[in-house]
């Protein structure tokens, strides 16, 4: 038994200057920055939505993609791979996948209990 | 005046299939379908994160977009252009901008009143 839930979305950004980008991206949707993570993420307040937003520098072609996060990321990964996602990587603690409709998405392990968090599933499913 | 907010995500898919795309990601982010809106859209719920969430059947590469809503969209499409987003296209009753970092994003026509949802902002910011 293992618990997963949508954690929020990252927008990749291919850019030298990942401060005028996440500048853009607070202002458009009208989120606060909640700081960098390190020089690779700026976060921005997705509280209201229950959700972790955040610009990411990249160094593939700009993109938005989906997260996910687990208390079990091995677990998940595999749940997944039977709906049809595919392996693309792991980097550090996390997976990035590929749909079968051909985005890439990551896995990532939960920083905190997932239980009673907005949109927290128990697999399998009850 | 206007309000506007981060109305949700859009799984634009190229897919002959929009049915499987839309369980293959309903099931992989554990929300269930709210049904099709018609035979482009299909809605997954995304009520606990206060996001409108929708599979979308497309023409062009699989990606994600981001979608904002706003009450007066021509006031909100000229608040982007402003932070350097682009006018792309205009699609019935709403408009495809381009971000300065190069994603795709739609400004749409809310359909109930912005002030108290999560996440609104009242432009120009107090």
């Amino acid at each position: 038994m293992h618990r997963s839930r949508l954690a929020g979305f990252i927008i990749d950004c291919q850019t030298p200057d990942l401060p005028a980008a996440a500048r853009f991206w607070g202002r458009a949707l009208g989120l606060a920055s909640l700081g960098a993570d390190d020089e690779r993420y700026i976060r921005l307040d997705g509280r209201e939505h229950g959700l972790a937003i955040e610009v990411q520098s990249v160094d593939h072609p700009s993109r938005v993609h989906l997260d996910i996060e687990a208390d079990d990321v091995e677990a998940e990964v595999a749940r997944l791979e039977a709906l049809g996602a595919r392996r693309i990587e792991k980097i550090r603690t996390w997976w990035v996948l590929e749909a079968p409709t051909g985005q890439r998405f990551c896995v990532v392990q939960a920083k905190a209990p997932l239980a009673g968090r907005p949109g927290t599933q128990t697999w399998p499913a009850p």
